[in-house]
C-alpha cells in the first residue's frame, strides 16, 4: 500500500489520523471505480471497513471527499469530489516531500534492518 | 503520542512499520524507567502489548534494541541497548525533517479540516 519506498505517513486532525495511505489509495480506487465496494474488493478490504473509512473521511473535512448515490443496484455508485482529488493530491505531495526529506537517514536507517525495504528504489 | 504536529511518520522493513511513533515512545519511557511494565503503564498500554511491540523491534534489527534480565521481582528489568537508542534519535531527525518538509503544505490542508490541528505550533 504505501507507494514510497520505507515510509508512510499519516496526516493527523485532533491526533486522529485524518489521511494516511489506505485512505489515499481508497479515495482513488473509488475513483477509478465509480463504487466503494468494488474499490474494497480492488484492495482486499471489507466492504464495510471501506464505509467507515468513507464516513471518516466525511467527517474530518469541511467539505464531502466521497458523494454516494443511494438506490439501484447494489446501492448505487460511489463519487469522489473535486475536493477529494485535490486532497489525495495533497497527501501525496507530502508523502513525495517526507521521502525526499528523509531519504538519507533512511538509507542509513535500512543497514541495521534485518530485513532491509529494497524491493525497489524510490517511488513505486 | 505524536510528537510533531499533523503528522505520524512510519518507518517499514518490506511493507511492515519498523518503526514509528509508538515504538519510539515505548522505547524511549523503557530507557527512562528501566522496566517494561512500567514504560506500558507509562503509555496506558497493555504489558502484553508493549512485550510484542518489544519483540517485534528486536527481530526487525540486526542489533538488540531492548535487552531483559529474567528473574527478579517482577520479572527483571529492561535496558535500552546504544543501538536502540541511536535508532529512537534517527527516528526523531526524520519524523523532524518530514515535519519541516511538509510544513507549509500542513498549514494550507489545515484549513480543509472541520477540526484543525492547532493544539500547539512545532514541535511539542
Amino acid at each position: 500500500m504505501p507507494r514510497y519506498r520505507g515510509l508512510t505517513l499519516r496526516i493527523l486532525a485532533k491526533d486522529s489520523p485524518a489521511i494516511g495511505p489506505g485512505k489515499a489509495a481508497l479515495v482513488a480506487h473509488i475513483d477509478e471505480t465509480g463504487s466503494i465496494s468494488a474499490a474494497a474488493r480492488a484492495m482486499g478490504m471489507s466492504y464495510r471497513r471501506a464505509w467507515q473509512l468513507v464516513d471518516a473521511l466525511n467527517e474530518s473535512f469541511l467539505q464531502p471527499v466521497v458523494l454516494t448515490e443511494i438506490g439501484g443496484r447494489r446501492g448505487g455508485g460511489a463519487r469522489v469530489t473535486e475536493f477529494g482529488r485535490e486532497l489525495v493530491q495533497a497527501y501525496r505531495r507530502m508523502e513525495h516531500k517526507a521521502s525526499i526529506a528523509i531519504a538519507r537517514d533512511l538509507r542509513e536507517f535500512n543497514r541495521h534492518l534485518r530485513r532491509p525495504d529494497t524491493t525497489r528504489p524510490g517511488k513505486r
